[in-house]
Order: structure tokens, then C-alpha cells, then sequence
């Protein structure tokens, strides 16, 4: 049970920003924008960053729901999701995706962390400043996700089947505020 | 120096606005709605909250510059930032806004920190849904914000009076996106 009255059996941030579509508008457009956006970064290793963040974060939905749009976006490779989670020093991503990753675990703890040698390692591996200002700002962003859907207890499905819809969607669709449901 | 190149003496996060305003104008948004939208909390205890969780996130551009919005708004009762900064159990604001800050410092920690009994204490004390909801995603926007401000390294300026008239133009104009500076 969700620690505030929203919509039965709707999963995580979903039931959140129906229950308070003002701040939710903001929310999905900013996780359009920063997943979606014209990037030089694929979608694929957006969402990638977005799930590492989730799951250093014990964030169970945020972490398979991200999961699961990285692997549709990934295809054939999908197993380097499960590579990264386990170690990210042994996946087999580019060294500038992993010199990314470690920044964002960085922000996950807090922002401080980030040393000008982090930052040296990703600019010699081709980082550009587009880049690291985003890979800092996704890390930034799902702290604030990952505590807006445990610190409101929002349901968080068991099914991985559910899961899979959702990076179905994600994929296709993007992040779109859900309609509110008519009283 | 900023890990990224933006405007020089450009302090904190507009600094980082005007790198990326795409993304900014969905904080600065997010941030007003939160802030200065219509809620049955002050602006003065909204600014608190957001001062409380970037003062335990030891982010001193996000602590100075609520703390000295928060002053404004608290009008002669300005010395209430500093209790409160020093120890929430023994300031003088009410309980119930004591039972949402120590909603706040938990979802600092992480989401899942919050507790069923947290929750009940803040409702027993007369704290609605919206309330609540709005409590955690101002100490979840404010766990992004820090991170982003010092995660890219923005500008923090030191002198106090710096942050009193930042205070003043957020009391007065909210949060107002800056305008790009033509190149």
C-alpha cells in the first residue's frame, strides 16, 4: 500500500503524477527530454545510465522498468544490461560509457564526489560537455525518481512480464504524463 | 572552475541552466509549481524543507541561497532557519512541520528510510496526502538539485550577501528561468 491514497494497481511514478498531474507534467517532460532528446549519447546508453543509478539506489522500479526499455534498445546485446549491473568494469561497453557510468555512481552518492579526475578520464576517452552534463544530470535526476517512488511506497510489481511491457512502451512511446482517470 | 565550460561568475545552478536550457526549463518549472504553486503549505516552510535537505546534502550554493529565500519569507521570524538548521526537535515551528522534516531527512537517505510510522505521525498531527506527497518530492527535487550543483562543479560564491539578494529575487520573482546570453 502506497503511503498516500492513489490509484489502485498503477505501478510507481505512474500512480504518483496522476495523483498530482501539476508537478508530474514536469517530471515526464524532463525525462523525455534528458531519455529521448537529441543526444549524442544513444537512448540505449541513457537508459543504461538511468538503471545503474536505480540499482545502486535499491530502487526496484525505477531499476526494472529501465531495465527493461535499456534491453529493448540494446536488441541483440540486451545481456550488457545484466553485465553492467554486476560489474561495470568487466561489460563490454566503450571505455567513455564506462568512464560515464563512473561518474553517475559518483552523483549517486553525492555530487561532491565527482573529482576533476573523473572528469579528465571522460574528456581523454572522447566526453564531450554536452555529455558529462547530462550523464550528471540523469544520475541527478533518477536520485530524485528512485526517492519520490520508495518514499511514497508506490506499488512496485513482482511480474517481470510487467516489466517488459513497460520498456515496450517506454521504447515506443517515450514518456508520456498518463491521462487522468475521470472521477 | 566548473567541470563543464558555462558563463564565468555565473553562480550554481543557472550557470547550468543556461548550458542546457531544454532541460532547465522543466526544473525551473518543477521548482515553481513545488515552491510558489498553490498548497496548504507556506512558501516559507516549502523554502525550509528544501533548505533542510540541501543542508544535510552539504551543498552550500542550494543551502545558502533557500536559507536566505526561506528568511525572507519568514519575515521577523528569520532566526527559525537557522534552529532548524541546528536542530529541528527543539525549534519553534509546529510539530507537524517537524513530522514532515523528518520525512524530508529520511527521504534524504534514500526512499525506502520512510517509514509507515513516520507517515502516521505526520497524519496524527493533521499532515494531507498532498502535503506528504509534496514533502517528498520537494526533499527528492532538492536531492537532484544538489546533486547536479555540485556534481558539475558550478560556482558557489562565498559572501553572504551574494546569497541575501538571491534570496530577495527569489522571494520576489520565483523561479524565473534565466535568458540565454546571446553569443
Amino acid at each position: 500500500m502506497a503511503h498516500i491514497e492513489v490509484l489502485e494497481g498503477v505501478p510507481g511514478i505512474r500512480s504518483l503524477v496522476m495523483f498530482r498531474p501539476e508537478t508530474g507534467k514536469h517530471l515526464y517532460e524532463l525525462a523525455q527530454v534528458l531519455l529521448r532528446g537529441e543526444s549524442t549519447l544513444s537512448e540505449a546508453e541513457r537508459e543504461l545510465i538511468a538503471t545503474y543509478v536505480s540499482h545502486r539506489n535499491n530502487c526496484m522500479f525505477c531499476r526494472n522498468s529501465h531495465a527493461a526499455a535499456a534491453r529493448c534498445l540494446y536488441g541483440d546485446e540486451a545481456n550488457l544490461v545484466d553485465e553492467v549491473l554486476a560489474d561495470v568494469t568487466t561489460a563490454h561497453i566503450s571505455d567513455k560509457l564506462k568512464a560515464l557510468l563512473n561518474i553517475a555512481g559518483k552523483v549517486q552518492v553525492l555530487g561532491k564526489e565527482v573529482t576533476q579526475q573523473d572528469i579528465d578520464a571522460a574528456k581523454l576517452l572522447g566526453a564531450t560537455d554536452r555529455e558529462l552534463h547530462d550523464t550528471v544530470l540523469i544520475a541527478a535526476t533518477f536520485s530524485m525518481f528512485n526517492r519520490y517512488v520508495d518514499g511514497l511506497a508506490s506499488f512496485t510489481p513482482t511480474d517481470p512480464e510487467a516489466y517488459k511491457e513497460m520498456g515496450k512502451r517506454m521504447t515506443e512511446k517515450g514518456y508520456v504524463l498518463p491521462t487522468p482517470v475521470a472521477s
